[in-house]
């Protein structure tokens, strides 16, 4: 039965990091628990939901954490509860001991709480994740992949496969990631400096996103990618996902390579035109925006019956090729110009009925948006 | 049918205020709206809820407005709706045009918005307060006597009249402000510095809380009250209020004058004491605190069989008279120490069965709050 003492808010970090892994409610009540283990090195905590799971350590050898061991064990103690009392603790430095009835009784200056612990026997085996097939990367490359991507997974349970991103790696280093709902697509890529064996998974846009609040100090992850599941890592942390099971739908042909309008807006006049043009048509029934597009000038509109309608010529840098009007649903358009943020953009069209692409003006890359029009009439 | 030219920045501010007082559902549909009155003097803005009405003007004689005014005339827009445009408007001008069929067009740069509008015709009347029995006072006065005990109102339905705060004017100068939920009680009172007609009503809190969102940049306010409702105006804004109907409680004789047991705290150390007894029990269904109280020391208790204990030795002050084992709800305890911010406090006790007091110890004023104990055994 361990005793150990160590920093409080030192502790409530990892505590903090670990508990992004714990769902409130769960079928398997343990999965509610935080498991908290002592050896000879330091502290473990694990946390998982069964989807997502979260391990973070504490080395003995953190100065900063000020641990003193005097004894090893382990316990499960109820998350959000231990979590709570952590925080609140009175002094700097805390002990917990787990008693003989796996109480735990936990101490700091005059306060002491006893609290009921569960025999960590019970917590489940986590699947383990070998380290072959590791890639090491930056932080950042691998949360803007996801953060200008994730936006379009779909948040339909009905496929289930497209609440994902994909991620694919060909050529030994080209990282791509595509997300779609089927209304709209994203996809990006970059490119990685060593090189890796190829690979194909698809993993909850959700737990993607969560990456960068886990990771928050630090530069560089390695990435493991294994049958079932992918394992982030980096010092004292290790964050887990299932992959999504089943086909990724093939959407590299879905993007069209040839065009007959060509239009280049700066991408946040675009995005307030597109805002003032939806204002109405997102509080009627029929959320659509209409782009008229001439040599001359291009226009905008949106219309609701009940509440009324709105028209805007927009300033554009240039148009080239044949007339056209489109429609479209304007929260797809202003989550892609979103994600490109400043700088001119592209926007490219076959024809009315055609999915159009959105793309960078200025630099040739690979970050391309999809959005399928709306019939109307 | 009227046409203005405004700054909408400086108008939105305007539109904003008096949409606090407009519902998003309401079972008159005509208030989901705001009535907008162009005349000679300037403009004038209406929202209501029926419970609770704001109006704003803004003067013609008002520079930063940069007003227009090419004809006079009213109108009625859906409120969220009309706010929503005008905050998303592209050029610093902006105009508003009454057209034959009530829709309204509205303009700013290349932006064009054609909104159905109701004939101000249908907009209803509403009650008038005479400016009779008025009081002029510092806003903060009166927005702190609110904070100081609004938090302490009855958020149940049951007995409307408790979710009132009671205003009573005595003497024609001492400002006295009660709230309870009849599980505990917060008063204080401030002073006059002109004689004014002793009065007592009963305002909502949730609406009195609102004065400090609405009247921002105001020093001073006055405040009209009639039989069935209290205004606040200041320069371009009013805030009307119904009356709460019914008798308020006797509450003066709540409040004891004898007590057995004294302790003085540190309130924000008793606070975090309290905070850390409270997190076990408020998981649990039983949500006490224990205090146990002997001339050598203070200790403070939390339970709950479910998830475990906490025990905690408080540093105090002082403590004086009979030894005392008292039972609450820490959540009162909480919320009264908050607001009394920093300092010292003193609790006086009866007996554990009797209402219990805590007022500040450093200094003599009126502001006491009261806190029911849970009888246990």
């Amino acid at each position: 039965m361990f005793q150990v003492t160590l920093n409080h808010s030192y502790f409530l970090a990892s505590l903090r990091t670990t508990l992004k892994a714990v769902a409130n409610k769960t079928t398997i009540p343990v999965l509610t628990g935080i498991k908290i283990e002592v050896s000879a090195h330091g502290i473990q905590l694990t946390g998982s939901n069964a989807d997502i799971s979260i391990e973070t350590f504490i080395s003995l050898e953190d100065k900063k954490a000020e641990i003193q061991i005097i004894e090893h064990g382990a316990i499960i103690l109820e998350g959000k509860i231990f979590a709570n009392i952590v925080s609140n603790l009175p002094e700097k430095l805390f002990t917990m001991e787990v008693m003989e009835n796996k109480q735990v009784r936990i101490t700091s200056g005059k306060a002491e709480f006893f609290v009921n612990g569960i025999d960590a026997e019970n917590y489940p085996i986590l699947p383990s994740v070998e380290n072959k097939n590791s890639i090491k990367l930056p932080i950042e490359l691998i949360t803007q992949l996801i953060e200008e991507t994730a936006f379009a997974v779909s948040t339909q349970e009905s496929r289930p496969i497209l609440t994902g991103i994909h991620l694919s790696l060909t050529d030994n280093k080209k990282l791509t990631a595509v997300a779609t709902d089927s209304h709209r697509l994203s996809r990006q890529a970059c490119f990685l400096t060593t090189m890796v064996e190829d690979f194909e998974i698809t993993v909850s846009g959700k737990n993607l996103k969560e990456l960068s609040s886990i990771f928050v100090e630090e530069e560089n992850i390695e990435v493991h990618i294994n049958k079932n599941q992918i394992a982030f890592e980096s010092s004292g942390i290790r964050y887990y996902s299932r992959l999504l099971e089943g086909n990724y739908p093939e959407t590299s042909r879905l993007i069209p390579s040839e065009f007959n309008t060509e239009v280049i807006f700066k991408s946040c006049e675009l995005l307030h035109a597109v805002e003032r043009a939806s204002l109405l048509s997102q509080e009627g029934k029929n959320n659509v925006v209409r782009l008229e597009i001439t040599a001359e000038q291009v226009k905008i509109f949106g219309n609701s019956p009940e509440i009324g309608k709105v028209e805007e010529e927009l300033e554009f840098i240039s148009v080239d090729g044949d007339s056209l009007t489109i429609s479209f649903n304007p929260d797809y358009m202003k989550a892609a110009l979103k994600a490109f943020g400043d700088g001119e953009i592209k926007l490219q069209f076959v024809s009315p009925v055609r999915p159009f692409t959105l793309k960078r003006a200025s630099v040739e890359d690979d970050f391309v948006q999809l959005v399928t029009p709306v019939r109307t009439n």
